[in-house]
């Protein structure tokens, strides 16, 4: 029995960006069934929680006894639990699985951390004085991490084989970008992108998380 | 035939604190042999070493024909490639196990990114006006992350059951911080900080690598 912990509401903006999103993905791709556990913003932070999840975060995935937070991780037990010829989360052969999780841990810590550093000066903190002169710096980071993934890219459909979880982390972290013209200017991510989200389990697990914080008023 | 590369020479500040340490520290506890390549810092930008490591960064490991880099996947191989009963890098437990890449993945997104976000404006960007604005945020999330994991560290030795590559990562990670008196704020975190580098085969990894940037004057 597969439950995912996500947030009974979200402001507007975050609909269809909340990181349940790489998890209901990766759950459509091995055609895994779960349920939606649904906690408010505040019940985040009371101790019980965070005996689960200690930073407050969502999403949190439980598994019969087993109860992990993480993406990167919730991904990599999906993909260890879902048969090989059912699921394309992880490849089989050892060497090939260990290039993805190359991935999936470049995803969380060589780009996405840039990329969320940039997001936060120029959407979160545009009205402070001091991110002007922050955003320079952050900006030359970010572009420095997507254009070595462009480099990378060229001339592959994936980042690691086959389509992997490391397909699923790498998008969701590339979309902290729709906001900014930015994804543009480099073809070969922003074709991979598209690729990416326009299979089938993407389409299904986006529109799953958005019919899921539309049952109720967006919060403020 | 395992392979580690690092650099060939870092700046005197850098010493004892290059990432190949994660990878040094994870060998000697596993037990597992191993020989240094040395890059000069400008080779990390050419083409033919970013077909191996897109982001021209180190540590890279080589085993046999499997080229990896991130420390957090290098790792994870290193755990499972090596016996348990002679490796506590991973348990052999798939739940226990499923725990343990949790913190790593934590360590590597959940924690290191805030930190190194403080230390970058504390002591690299120390000059810049902006830098002055853009502290209180960064301390604040630094705080609350570091607090977060103290509270998690109350009655725990380690972080996921017994010591693991976990604490590996999440040690280095720690260690950002030597520069500021911030740790020793969070009893717990300080502790474990402590037991970590307690352990011989950190002790001999630091030693290897300061002996090993020793052996050249320090780059400029």
């Amino acid at each position: 029995m597969l439950t995912l912990t996500t947030f009974r509401s979200v402001p507007e903006f975050a609909i269809g960006y909340v990181r349940d999103l790489r998890v209901r993905w990766a759950l459509e791709e091995a055609g895994l069934p779960y349920t939606v556990r649904a906690i408010e913003f505040q019940e985040a932070a009371t101790p019980a929680y965070r005996k689960e999840q200690p930073f407050s975060q969502i999403p949190l995935l439980q598994d019969d006894g087993l109860t992990l937070f993480e993406s990167g991780a919730i991904l990599l037990h999906l993909g260890e639990r879902s048969p090989h010829h059912n699921s394309p989360l992880l490849p089989e052969d050892a060497d090939e699985r260990a290039r993805v999780t190359m991935w999936m841990f470049a995803a969380m810590n060589s780009v996405e951390p840039y990329l969320a550093n940039l997001v936060n000066l120029v959407v979160f903190c545009a009205d402070e004085p001091w991110a002007v002169g922050a955003r320079p710096p952050a900006q030359a980071m970010a572009d420095k991490r997507v254009r070595d993934l462009d480099d990378w890219l060229d001339g592959r459909e994936w980042l690691a084989g086959s389509f992997s979880a490391a397909d699923i982390l790498m998008t969701t972290v590339l979309r902290l970008l729709d906001k900014m013209a930015m994804v543009e200017r480099y073809p070969n991510v922003a074709a991979y992108r598209e690729r990416c989200m326009a299979r089938p389990a993407f389409k299904k697990a986006l529109a799953e998380q958005v019919a899921h914080f539309r049952q109720l008023p967006a919060a403020a």
